[in-house]
């Protein structure tokens, strides 16, 4: 890369994270800002244009951008994101290519993320692993035989629409009973609510955590249903992909030993006996980096071995 | 590959099918046989190099073996066949090798049917799709970006232990609520009888589709049922894997287009909207030699491009 940088964003619903590095793994500076979607996506590309511009400076070769899916890879577009309206359709590649006047890649974000952690963080050493960002929504990557899996458009891994209930809880997706509908931040938040009462107002996922660890009997009987969905989900996905790992990031994650404990027990609890203990599920080693880092070995062209 | 013959098996609980060819799509001859996995598997391996040696004339440059999972494809071995009780931790592929002569791979018979499909059946110029074959169990293969997806321990696939029903009915893995304890062949028989009561003795698969396609129905009720089940399942499967193609296989895709009317506005009906129509659901071109094909491309090396 010589004197080189890449840039890495990672376009969140709620935060825009943007940093630079040498798609190595390294990270020589990162900013982050609120997303505030309802702006429209000019106001997204200006930002980033403005921190590519202040941390690169003059520098960048060329960026990689994680955006939640689904995407158009093909055309570099955006489809439908339920959590940033008014971007449907909007060509962010192109118009991203044309504002920072370097070659751009996009990428889902979890996907990206699976590549961060598979290439720089829990993952190295592995062949086979699959990714969970579980957040606002719960996203997913994959990696098998050493490789990214893209899927045919670009969008393998949405594991957040695995139905875990037929016909059950409404999810943001127009279906019914999806993962995300039980497991995300704001279906923990919502169940919560719901059981509750009115002694629940406003609460988040990150408030049934806290709870839950200092030990609230309603607190933990919503968090332990919330990780029983998400242990059923990880099961079947390692029933179909039969990776060595399960790399689990995102915000929710950030409960640690409150997740991953349960998550230990359930998914051994619900997988087949063949597959039982064949693979481990640990925390996202770049924590809220690795979408980011994965974003900025796409455009250094690590994507692949 | 020269004057020389490469051997595939398909090995399944009810037939075995032993065929030679050139590994590139092209099958010379075949013989099929009752498994009878009761006689154990030195007679199943006797079985094998008798029809071989009828087959390759001393011709035989490698052979491929698809066989039931999950194997321990490391060490060779069958882990544990519902299907066929006295092969847990048999060393098939050493066996095999060591009375053939010759070099043995072995692999999940899905898989081995995925990729058979994928080189020389329907799935011909896709780069990614699922394959599904739906007869006694239901198993499932996986290529993705043109290369055949084995997982970790080379068990990915597994389709049937997809957990469609939380706490559902009863499947032959020891869990519950398996897509398999819905869709494959004795789980349509057992749903038929339980349906139809006595009417319904000694009923198949075979036998409801039958009687479907004639109008009956209570069996069109059963039926509907398996294809609700297989279509959320597959829809499951497209948000994960974003195919260009389900392929699907087996015994139970006889019914032909039963199956494959339903199937098409049943998964479109269960797929998220960006995922809508992305993926045809079409029958297995090679029928009942996907497997037989497959394994012999591996015994070609013909498994990754």
């Amino acid at each position: 890369m010589g004197d080189g940088l890449v840039l890495g964003v990672d376009l969140g619903g709620t935060k825009l994270a943007v940093g630079v590095g040498d798609g190595a793994g390294g990270l020589r500076a990162r900013r982050t800002l609120p997303t505030r979607p309802e702006r429209g996506p000019e106001a997204i590309v200006a930002d980033v244009v403005r921190l590519a511009r202040s941390l690169a400076r003059g520098r960048l070769l060329a960026a990689g951008v994680g955006c939640p899916g689904p995407l158009d890879l093909e055309a570099g577009r955006v489809l439908a994101l339920p959590n940033l309206p008014g971007w449907e359709g909007f060509p962010l590649r192109d118009r991203l290519t044309e504002a920072l006047g370097v070659p751009v890649v996009l990428a889902n974000d979890a996907t990206a993320g699976a590549l961060g952690e598979y290439r720089f963080g829990a993952g190295r050493g592995c062949t086979d692993l699959i990714y969970l960002a579980v957040g606002t929504g719960i996203g997913g990557g994959i990696v098998a035989g050493g490789r990214l899996v893209s899927g045919g458009r670009g969008n393998a891994g949405e594991f957040g629409h695995l139905t875990l209930v037929p016909d059950g809880r409404p999810c943001a997706c127009g279906r019914a009973g999806c993962l995300e509908a039980y497991a995300s931040g704001p279906a923990i938040a919502r169940l919560a609510r719901e059981r509750l009462g009115r002694r629940a107002r406003g609460v988040t996922a990150a408030w049934v955590a806290r709870r839950a660890a200092g030990g609230d009997p309603d607190a933990l009987a919503v968090w332990g249903e919330a990780m029983d969905a998400l242990a059923r989900g990880i099961a079947s996905l390692i029933h179909c992909l039969d990776p060595q790992l399960v790399v689990v990031g995102g915000g929710v994650a950030a409960a640690g030993p409150l997740m991953f404990d349960r998550l230990a027990s359930l998914v051994s609890r619900y997988t087949m006996a063949t597959f039982r203990d064949t693979a481990e599920v640990v925390p996202a080693a770049l924590g809220a980096e690795s979408a980011l880092l994965g974003a900025m070995a796409l455009a250094a062209g690590r994507g692949h071995p």
